[in-house]
């Protein structure tokens, strides 16, 4: 089973994975997010080779997380914005972000924090429940099967595990 | 820059994706933590050839996300639970899953649900305010520098641009 054809298989964490699982995508959409919207300043930013930074964002492009406008044309320059898919993809990021500041900040600290404007304070996001609003935990959650599961690959075994009652 | 000189950027989505920046990693985590737990089961479960399971388990534990265990002795058979700091990735998964739920599931629907057992309903976990409650985005939040933060390969330009003065 290639990359690609993670697509394929019946889990939706798969096929996020299949665009999102690859460190640089993170970066890009780090950087995106935040304003860094130039290739050059993405390509400095990251310390990149232009080719996998190119190769990267198109595929970003193709997938309709970025789009990329014309910002000046003598010479012709083009950066590159967050489609709704693409601002959705934040809340991946903040929970890459909390579990890097928990186990890898180290005594230094977190290099960054999240100011959350409509309270206007600084926030550790948490995962919630919509209904609730508790916290939702590995513990404290099971899966049931969703109408689009199927046994088959990438999900042969989790596919028989999920119980199939519906509630 | 390697992958693994990730871990030095001063950036938690960083250090977080050197480890978690790998599809098959994020796979593996997830049929842990759902309960697959034994080498042949996941192996079966993604198709994923044994030495790159094997490489992706050693790594995880290494970083302490996951523990080996000896279930059998005649003949050796082990299997592979998730640590406290594995536990915690289940946010990062949750996240990849709603976004690939809301983007790519299409008219069959989420492949799997989320059964909040806490309070008895099937939810779609958001990423909110640990303070107000509310739902964070990126248009309603903003970076601000933490105290690790540094200018650096991975953060040239982002360390700049985050604003340096305090709230």
């Amino acid at each position: 089973m290639t990359r690609t054809s993670l697509s394929d298989v019946a889990c939706s964490v798969a096929r996020a994975t299949d665009l999102f699982g690859d460190a640089w995508t993170a970066l890009i959409m780090r950087d995106v997010l935040v304003g860094i919207s130039r290739f050059d300043d993405i390509a400095h930013d990251l310390g990149i080779s232009r080719k996998v930074l190119a190769a990267r964002l198109a595929r970003l492009v193709e997938e309709g997380v970025l789009v990329r406008e014309r910002y000046q044309d003598q010479p012709p320059r083009e950066d590159y914005h967050a489609t709704e898919k693409g601002k959705e993809l934040y809340p991946v990021l903040l929970a890459l972000m909390s579990w890097g500041d928990k186990w890898y900040a180290g005594p230094a600290g977190p290099p960054l924090r999240v100011h959350h404007d409509t309270c206007g304070r600084t926030t550790t996001p948490v995962m919630t429940c919509e209904h609730c609003g508790e916290p939702v935990t590995i513990d404290n959650t099971s899966p049931r099967p969703g109408p689009g599961g199927a046994v088959g690959p990438g999900t042969m075994v989790i596919g028989q595990l999920v119980p199939t009652h519906s509630e």
